[in-house]
């Protein structure tokens, strides 16, 4: 069996992740039991999940545990099989983690899928066309639940699942208005993935200043909000929401002191009668069929067309994770393993 | 036609809301015009609602005009009438004001309504036969949707809205937690409004510390949540919020110095996957009917007994309306005119 590079957990974060929580070793592969596939990974994702996971305390998922290899999603292709549903040479996505190859008992329900690399590329699978994507479905279609004409906004506009957002809202005759850090994203934003407009939010030193920027982005005001992190941009956006608006908590980012970031003006909650709700894509897999369906239609179409920022080697990824946590990705965080 | 004293909106308050916002002021009703009834006030409704509407800015009704009559729900009797549907004698429930008589046009839809005091005494009308139990009614049932068996809480607990939660909930084999201010309340609260538990949030320092009286009135945790103050008791229920729990954000009260108190804890709705849902129940009318069927069967049966603040005479008015602001009252806070 091959030698197998591994990234594992070695200590939590106090504060800010860091390099030295991480830690490389190598490992053989076991040899296969029956019904279970070995997986070469091409590509592994990196994910702002993954950093909640870090901590030991309460967060949605069980903590990534200390000493074991860091989970996470991976595509590639089968090498060895001793299960009838596939077959060496098979393009399939999974939860392979931070290593080279990935031992899988094929029959457990979700833990590998077949894909079809005709009209979708592999990588895509881990962002427009994977859990990125199908989470901007998720809080677009069941939460935000738009009408054609409304305005929707979604904050890391410019990252997987802001890109997938932006198809999916345009699709649904949305005006669709970013947030986004730089202008180069905002740009990018605008010209490549369809948004109406683009608000850099680093031009902004407070909310109320953004508040601004939102109001002149959205004269008709925002009736739908898919949020990624928290802190001032959603207060910026909650003072510029229409009556019965709806809000999609999908991610709220820390401040420095690691700290969770105030909402200052809950009572805009009560005044302009939102819904919030918070959700988490893997509790609700009864829609991922439908939500890929659309996905891969729209990326085969070209009418999503997401960026990839691809770190190179299997001991690139906590760096490329740590910079994805800053916001120095463009577009899908992704590692090439080969 | 008799003289009428009236209380009229004389300016907005800066910061706290004070007796000389208010003005009283002598009137004469004018003739009736056809169509039209004269009501004369036995109790005027005194709410919490009414503050938001003093002020100029957004709020979710529109502002209180200055120099005109404060405006309120009302019940009285019918004095005279140019309307086929009404006669004097009639019992009704209104939006007269804050004013010994009104002229109501009889037609209009939601206008006037006639009341059976057979069962119900006719104040109650005001209170958990009217609006404010209309509004724990939506709450409980449209947004925090409870099985039995699972824990609800409110807050404000033993007022006219927090009453009847009570009842609605415990009718609904729920365990019925209530957060409400100083000793007296509270037993009261267990005693009279059969919660189950109910919390002196004033012998907490912190949300911290509520949150741990919290854990020990909830120990399987809390699954719904009607709030009518926020702040603190928001923050401290957020902490104890079971997976997919739902808040049903009906008030929401401003610090000392007129800021909003912020949530400071919003990760918390992502971690828990929490809908958290802003309604006023005016907007809602086509739930009325059911709602106020159920009230008044629980009133009927004994089964919902609230308890009534009463100030004497229109004069007392601004003052129970500030003491009320302040939880002096204890239930539904009624001014009596005759």
């Amino acid at each position: 069996m091959p030698a197998n590079q591994q990234i594992l957990l070695d200590n939590r974060p106090t504060g800010e992740a860091v390099a030295s929580n991480f830690k490389q070793r190598s490992s053989e592969t076991p040899a296969l039991q029956d019904g279970e596939v070995l997986v070469r990974h091409h590509f592994l994702s990196l994910d702002p999940y993954m950093r909640g996971r870090m901590n030991e305390s309460k967060s949605y998922a069980v903590p990534q545990p200390l000493g074991e290899v860091m989970q996470g999603g991976t595509v590639g292709e089968v090498v060895e099989s001793r299960s009838p549903a596939f077959q060496p040479g098979d393009k399939v996505v999974g939860m392979g983690g931070w290593q080279q190859f990935s031992v899988v008992k094929a029959e457990q329900p979700g833990a590998l899928r077949k894909v079809d690399t005709t009209h979708v590329p592999l990588s895509h699978y881990l962002g427009a066309v994977g859990m990125p994507g199908v989470t901007a479905w998720y809080g677009l279609v069941k939460i935000i639940e738009p009408k054609a004409g409304q305005t929707v906004a979604v904050s890391a506009a410019t990252g997987a699942v802001g890109s997938a957002f932006a198809a999916l809202a345009k699709a649904r005759g949305c005006r669709t208005v970013g947030i986004a850090g730089g202008p180069e994203k905002c740009k990018y934003g605008v010209d490549e993935l369809g948004f109406d407009a683009c608000i850099d939010y680093k031009l902004h030193k407070d909310a109320a200043s953004l508040s601004n920027a939102l109001k002149e982005a959205c004269p008709d005001g925002i009736d739908g909000y898919f949020e990624n992190v928290g802190g001032m941009v959603l207060d910026a956006v909650l003072s510029r929401m229409n009556d019965f608006g709806r809000i999609a908590v999908c991610g709220m980012i820390a401040g420095y002191d690691g700290k969770p970031l105030p909402i200052t003006q809950p009572a805009l909650i009560l005044q302009s009668r939102l819904r919030l709700q918070g959700f988490i894509v893997s509790e609700h897999m009864e829609i991922w069929p439908e939500a890929l369906k659309e996905l891969g239609t729209l990326v085969a179409q070209g009418k999503l067309r997401p960026r990839e920022t691809v770190a190179v080697g299997l001991a690139a990824a906590p760096e490329a994770f740590l910079g994805l946590l800053k916001g120095k990705n463009f577009g899908k965080q992704l590692v090439k393993l080969i």
